[in-house]
């Protein structure tokens, strides 16, 4: 089943038809921090000015803080969730190269988490980060 | 050049990489108030539990209302701009269909641009809201 | 009991410490929409430019968006809420005159509401804007 | 001159209209890590839930990120600046003590700085975050 990873690596490569679309790599292994999500960026991920699309961006922070949350909830099975609101400061522009989201969960109940991400260039520097509010869902909205 | 929309239509079809990966298209008509996104959701923009990824949302905001700052600088030549900050509110998940984003310049000066976005189904509910920072940027950052 | 409006007016003045304090008033009267919250700006509202401290018009803009959730909620009693997230667009300085915040809520479930906000000069101009999201609390936190 | 720090202590405690009704107090000493701004919690300070107003946490965030923007841009002058946009995550409720929030930069260039802050009781607990962005103004506003 797509959504559980690699029992072995962490690994998550095709979870949905956005991560195959966009061709980011998630990454829960324990090394990570917790919820991980890298892209190599290429041609189709940049924006008229020639730069990592801010929306991409919010995807990868999106996607690894989202992932910070599922595990918060319930580590075995991946709880489900849905992004309530989400705030992103785009801090430096980047045009190549890796970029790796690092979601870490700062807070929540029952049912709403918070979470925190940091976007990162492959020399450690700060691109974007981002404020997240997650709602867990008791089950697929989809089959 | 792609970045300068077809002036008998205003529409920008082929302006970027990203814009090719997601398959929106930016209408830029004087029918749409201004600057509007819109995108036909398939089966690559889907999240893990089968609804629009709130990413390929930010996306859309991100475009309209970057478009209707880089019209409310210089209509003429479409002045590059990036996004410093970008808030989103999502209101309803949406799985299907063609979803419409319109930004609207709020304020701003020579150099700073506040613009709010709506992204509406084909039934006219709101799925997502956004807010927007933006900064007028001299020349391309890239060649 | 300071939270239920004056129901021949809809105007709260005296809800909370806070709203002492500011000196901020409420005003559920339908002719407002809904729900506002205005101030005439005085002297200790100011920030150490001489302008409208942006927090004191977080305060309006959350009052106002927060009333407006509890309408929402339940009319009669006016729903508790606590906020969960907010963002704030900071458009126009102000400095002296009446502020007035109106909240508009968006969407939302039985738990969780949106709503946007909108702080005018009592020129009409825009001076800040506000979204935010509200979670129901089915009973005060405090005696 | 209000605006500048006792040499001595790094403490300012009248340097606004804002501050003296709310009666935060600024530290700057390098211990703070930067930009600290604590709050003992009163009865004017509380909502109608009994509970800190999450509009007092944004004050007490916009400040300690404002302080640590202008410490950024100029230590010796307190460069004034602006808030552009400012989003907060309501973590916890709090409603005694003291709380104290702390701004750290995370970017920016010569005029736009990044900055996040955290809000913490006397225990450590995280109640609210924010992230900011500020805009260097050459001039004070007012006289």
């Amino acid at each position: 089943m797509p959504s559980v990873p690699d029992p072995n690596s962490g690994i998550i490569a095709d979870n949905s038809g956005c991560q195959n679309t966009i061709g980011y790599v998630i990454d829960l292994s324990p090394e990570t921090g917790g919820a991980a999500c890298f892209l190599d960026i290429a041609p189709g991920h940049l924006n008229r000015n020639g730069l990592l699309h801010g929306g991409i961006m919010t995807i990868l922070l999106d996607v690894a803080c989202g992932y910070a949350a599922s595990l918060s909830f319930d580590r075995a099975s991946l709880a489900p969730v849905l992004t309530v609101s989400l705030n992103m400061m785009y801090v430096a522009p980047v045009g190549a190269g890796r970029v790796t989201a690092i979601g870490t969960v700062t807070g929540g109940g029952r049912k709403i988490c918070y979470a925190n991400g940091e976007l990162r260039d492959d020399q450690g520097q700060l691109i974007a980060s981002s404020s997240c509010v997650f709602k867990r869902i008791t089950k697929r909205a989809a089959p």
